[in-house]
């Protein structure tokens, strides 16, 4: 009786999911460790799901890929528009693929779920890696918060890692404030710059030069070549005057050219010597603790601020309030209390 | 009976008044409307008590001066220390109460409960002003958060203003995080640097020095006046980096000496046109709504994460999930959502 049951649900199963094509969470975990590309695609779909059934199978499934030991490598790639992103990706990607990495290339954009995804949305950006066996190439999930953004690709990196990438680039815009959150999920923090932008020394891209493990000035090919030697010496100068690094590592500024491929052996042999060292030292591995650590601690913060600002008679009250306290009718810290005795009582 | 009943309570209680010399909260706030300096700092040690009867007598005092309208000019003046805050002060406070204004001076420094008052601890530095009768002088309060020390702060600024001052300055000590807070009460912001210093313009200090409306070269006198106009000329420059402020006011630098008393009219010139200026277009009144607003938020903010870690069940989970995120046993995400589960059940 019990087997016959069992294989009735079996072949009812069978059927319903080659209909819907639907694998279970427990098929896709499999999958996914034995390094097939269409699982991981399914289980990140998940995760960037705003479903709460999916949210859940994501959640279980993050789970058991964490339980998987990944010695990858995780680099956030960075640099403004025009910098040449994608094509220094494709090139380092098949330099990666060609000594035998598994590389997997995420993004944090947080624009592009307005712009309809200005970065990697376009896979005919990376035509070469796109076509490797070894590559895996994901655009930035859409969101309209950049915590959401982070929050999905963090846990899409733990996907990759468990399906075996051995690599994961994470891209991102260079304009704001997603370099903060990428420097908060990366081991290494490339910062890509083109020659003759001098100006920059100056203003509100200093914050993302002082992340920079390695400032690498790109196109440095043809006539270019003369103005990139003249920027690495200005930049070399710009990064002597940030206080050092809490693990003593100097940032070195180099050149590449992505479309020519120079230089990009160079990068690959300073960052395995970083890793080299972090690992060695202990580094990397405490970095990873206080990375995890500070993700805890600001998921927590930001989910405190969402249920309070979400709280019926807290949004309620809060306009008056707001008005009152810009109107200085009442203190600032008198009408938090009244706003915090609203909310412990019942919604 | 009911004539004899008040007679006898009220003889009772002007016996016990009188004997404890604590007055009520109506007459403190009757005094200090009157500028009486004694209850303005009775008044204040109330905002820095700890006791939960005196923060609600506070509460009460506070509301009742809110109503009150005033003119007062809140004017935050820091630098590192040796700069001369102390003496600048007392120059600058005699000063502008000899041009007929009220001068109250309170400080910001969260170091002070622990070195025991490094900041106007010694009221002696001040000896002059603090024999004035149109001057108030209070050490900064104690507190183990800054949080704490500018709350208490910024709460005795309408204290001040109640009892009838015209200008408060608030002195920070340029060392931290203390210049945000106090950047975010005042409505003029003086930095005081002194010459030949001109490393102090890479580094940290460097966001402190984007918040000045003023940059003052205090000592410039004897034989250090040159290098004080060296450094006024190196100091422009640099001031010509930053991005523009967004009320269009363009920050000088002047010199000063304190000890001689030259430099303080021209000092006073330039606050009395920023404050015409900002009255004029407007920018004063939104920027005091804006610092309110900040406050407000910040408030909830910091009580939202007070109360959740105060939390007895969650207190207990707390240790072994950040261990376990630490480890990566588990994602960050997941063990907030739980932290979350248990702090909305039941204490």
């Amino acid at each position: 009786m019990r087997t016959k049951k069992n294989t009735d649900t079996e072949s009812i199963s069978k059927v319903r999911r080659k209909r819907k094509e639907i694998p279970t969470a427990e098929e896709l975990v499999e999958q996914l460790l034995n390094g097939n590309t269409t699982a991981l695609a399914r289980a990140i779909t998940l995760v960037e799901s705003s479903q709460l059934a999916d949210q859940q199978k994501a959640s279980w499934i993050i789970e058991k890929c964490l339980l998987q030991k990944s010695n990858a490598i995780r680099i956030g790639i960075t640099g403004v528009p025009g910098v040449g992103k994608s094509t220094f990706i494709e090139t380092f990607g098949k330099k990666l693929t060609a000594l035998g990495e598994k590389v997997a290339v995420l993004a944090v954009d947080p624009t592009s779920s307005q712009s309809k995804g200005s970065i990697l949305g376009d896979k005919t950006r990376m035509q070469e890696l796109v076509k490797d066996p070894n590559a895996f190439i994901r655009p930035s999930p859409s969101s309209e918060t950049l915590g959401g953004v982070a929050r999905k690709t963090r846990e899409s990196i733990i996907l990759c890692e468990a399906a075996g990438y051995s690599v994961v680039l994470i891209e991102t815009v260079g304009v704001g404030q997603s370099e903060t959150a990428v420097h908060g999920m990366v081991d290494f923090f490339l910062l890509l710059k083109l020659a003759g932008a001098g100006d920059e020394l100056q203003g509100i891209k200093r914050g993302i030069m002082e992340m920079a493990d390695l400032l690498v000035i790109n196109k440095a090919d043809g006539t270019n070549k003369e103005a990139a030697r003249t920027a690495k010496t200005e930049f070399k100068r710009a990064l002597h005057l940030f206080p050092p690094k809490p693990n003593g590592w100097v940032p070195n500024v180099m050149m590449c050219s992505a479309i020519e491929g120079t230089g990009i052996d160079e990068i690959w042999e300073i960052i395995r010597e970083y890793v080299n060292q972090g690992r060695k030292s202990g580094y990397l591995s405490s970095n990873r603790k206080n990375q995890n650590k500070s993700w805890l601690l600001q998921t927590i913060d930001d989910r405190l601020k969402q249920n309070f600002y979400a709280h019926k008679s807290v949004k309620k009250k809060l306009g008056t309030l707001l008005n009152d306290v810009m109107e200085e009718k009442i203190s600032p810290f008198q009408a938090a209390d009244k706003l915090l005795r609203i909310y412990q009582e019942k919604p």
